[in-house]
C-alpha cells in the first residue's frame, strides 16, 4: 500500500470500532504542541457530532499561545484515574481509550486500565513497545506529515462534516508540524487540505500570529541574550543561556523552545548547538542540523537521542569544556560523513 | 466582477495582444524580490514556449539568495537603451514592453520608447499616473496576493503547460508575497495553486532555505547588534543600526531587510520601528504594524509613505530626538484609532 493511501485510508477495524462505540476518552502526549492539541480537539468534536460521549486528557496544561483553539478548556490535566472514575460513573462505561499523536501510554504518562480497548492514531515512529492486557488497534503512519492529516481523513471517512472549530484545530495541527508549509513534509495533499480548511473560514494570519508572534517580552530578551553568546566554529554555531539569564529576564526553560533554530538562518551553519543551564554545572544540549547531518548519532555519544535533524542530551561540566567536547564530536561526525 | 474573477481572468485585450506578438521585453522593478523575479522568469519562459523572442530586464543585479531561480542569469541589468537597441537589431523590432510587479516605468527606472506598446501586469495599488505616447494595456489587480498569481492564470489562459522551472519561479513569487502562506492574503486559491506547483516537483524546503536560511554571518551579527538596541515603550518597539554597526559586521543597508519584523514576534508589540543610519545625522525609518494600525499614515507625517502594515520615511536629526518624535506620533495615531 502506497504511503499516500496509508494516510488517506484508516483501517476498517478502526472505523468499525469507532462506529460501534458510545463513550470514548481521547488522550495526547505530555507537553502537548499544536498537532497533539489540534488533532485531539478536532477528533473529539467529530465524535461528539456522531453522538458519542467524549472526554479529553493530557497531563500538562494547554500552553497559553494555544488557547485560541476552540474548546481548549475541554482538556482535563489533573488526575487521569479520577477522570476515568468520573467518566465511568456518568457514562455507564468506557468503550475505548484513544491515544493521539503518540504511540505509547508512557509518552502520555497514563496507565491503561485493564478493561478498556486502546486505539492509537499517530505519525511518529514507534519508539517503545509496550504490553497491555487489552485489545489494541493501531493506525500509525510515519509518512503522514502530521497526526492532523490522519484525523482529517478519519473524520471524512466517518462522514462528519468539518465545521469552523474543527477546521481551526486541524489547520493548526498540520501547520505546526510542517513549519507552516515550509518543511519537506509539505506535500501537495497538505496544501490541498489546508486550502479546504481556509475555505471553511480559518484565518491563516490569526494562526500564524498565535504560533509565531506571541512571545513575551522576557522571552524575546532571553533570545537576544542567547544570540549574544553566538560562537561560530567552521559550520558549527554554539549559543547558550545561563540560569542568571533566566533570572534577569523572568523566564524559564520552556521559553527556550526553538532557540536552537535561529543560528540555522546562517547559510554556512550546518549544525546549531544550544546549551541551557539546568544546574550549577549541568547543561541541556539541543542540536539542530541541516540536510544530511545526523545529530541523533552525536547525541547518542553523550547518552541522549532524537531524530536526524533534531536531538538532545544532558551533560555536566564547565561550559567551555562542554562546548569544546561537543564541537570535537560534531566535527568528527561530519568528517566521517565526508569519508562515508 | 468579483475579485477572484479578476485574478483568474486576464483581459481579452491582453491575451489577444500577446498571441499576436513575436518579440517582447519583460521588465520588473528596481531592487527586485521574489515576486518580481519569479513572475518575470516564469512568464518569459512561457512566452518562449509559445515561440516568442523574449528579453528580461531589471535595473539591479539578482540578489544572491534568489540565484536558485532557474534562468536568473537571463536578466540584463546594465543599460536599458542598449538592450532595446540590440534586441531591435536582432529581432527586427519589438512588439511590446511588459512591466511586471510594478505599474509605472519610473518604478523600473526605465524610459518607455515612443514606438513600443506598454503592458502592465501588477498587483500593487497604482501609486503614480504617468503619460506615455504609446498604447497601454493594464491588468492591475490589487486583490491578487502576488503578481505570480496573475502570471500563473495568464500562462494557463495562454494554454502553456507549466514545467518544473516555471513552477519553481511561480512558487517562489507566491511564497514570498504571502510570507510563505502565513499572511492574511493566503487564500484557498493560493494554496491550491501552490499544491499544483509542488506536484510539479518544487521542493518547499529548498525554497524556504533559500529565502529564510541563507543569511551571511555578518548579516546575522548585524541583527544581533540591532536587537541589542531594543527599547519598548508601551506597545511600540524601537531598534536601530548605525553606520558603525555596518562597518563592524561588513554589511550594508540591504542586509537590514526584514529586521523591522523581528520585534513583531513579541505579543504586546503592535508597532515596530526600525532606524538605520544613512548619514552622520540622517536615518531611514521602517515601520511595521499588526492588525488595524495604519503606519502609512504615520509615515506620511514624516514625508514618507507605504502600506497599512509596512511603511517608511527618511528623517534627519539626533537619534534620541528622532526616536522621541516617532514614538509620540505613533502614540498619537494609536490614540486616534482608539477614539475613531
Amino acid at each position: 500500500m502506497g504511503n499516500e493511501l496509508k494516510v488517506k485510508e484508516p483501517p476498517e477495524e478502526l472505523v468499525e470500532f469507532l462506529k460501534n462505540s458510545k463513550s470514548l476518552i481521547l488522550v495526547t502526549h505530555i507537553n502537548p504542541e499544536g498537532d497533539a492539541l489540534g488533532s485531539t480537539l478536532a477528533f473529539g468534536m467529530a465524535l461528539e457530532r456522531l453522538g458519542k460521549s467524549v472526554a479529553l486528557f493530557d497531563r500538562d496544561p494547554v500552553p497559553e499561545f494555544y488557547r485560541f483553539l476552540p474548546g481548549w478548556q475541554r482538556f482535563t490535566n489533573s488526575d487521569f484515574s479520577l477522570l476515568l472514575k468520573n467518566f465511568r460513573a456518568h457514562k455507564c462505561g468506557i468503550d475505548g481509550l484513544i491515544l493521539l499523536d503518540c504511540n505509547s501510554p508512557e509518552r502520555a504518562d497514563i496507565k491503561v486500565p485493564s478493561d478498556i480497548p486502546l486505539i492509537i492514531i499517530d505519525h511518529h515512529e514507534t519508539e517503545k513497545s509496550f504490553e497491555v492486557a487489552v485489545p489494541v488497534i493501531k493506525w500509525i503512519v510515519p509518512a503522514a506529515p502530521a497526526t492532523g492529516m490522519l484525523v482529517y481523513n478519519l473524520i471524512k471517512n466517518l462522514g462528519v462534516k468539518i465545521d469552523y472549530d474543527m477546521a481551526v484545530s486541524l489547520y493548526t495541527a498540520i501547520a505546526i508540524d510542517t513549519g507552516t508549509f515550509r518543511y519537506s513534509n509539505t506535500t501537495p495533499e497538505v496544501l490541498q487540505i489546508a486550502a479546504e480548511l481556509l475555505s471553511l473560514g480559518v484565518r491563516p494570519e490569526m494562526v500564524s500570529e498565535a504560533l509565531y508572534d506571541s512571545w513575551t517580552t522576557g522571552r524575546f530578551r532571553l533570545l537576544v541574550e542567547c544570540l549574544n553568546t553566538l560562537e561560530i566554529d567552521g559550520s558549527i554555531a554554539i549559543t547558550h543561556v545561563t540560569e542568571e539569564d533566566f533570572k534577569k529576564t523572568g523566564t524559564s526553560s520552556e521559553d527556550t523552545e526553538n532557540f536552537s533554530n535561529f543560528p540555522r538562518m546562517i547559510r554556512d551553519v550546518k549544525v546549531s548547538v544550544f546549551l541551557r543551564q539546568i544546574g550549577p554545572a549541568k547543561w541541556k544540549a539541543s542540536l539542530r542540523s541541516k540536510g544530511n547531518i545526523n545529530v541523533a548519532k552525536i547525541a547518542e555519544v553523550f547518552g541522549g537521542g532524537g531524530h536526524k535533524n533534531a536531538a538532545g542530551f544532558m551533560v555536566e561540566g564547565r561550559l567551555e569544556d562542554i562546548k569544546r567536547l561537543i564541537v570535537e564530536e560534531v566535527k568528527r561526525s561530519m568528517g566521517e560523513e565526508v569519508k562515508g
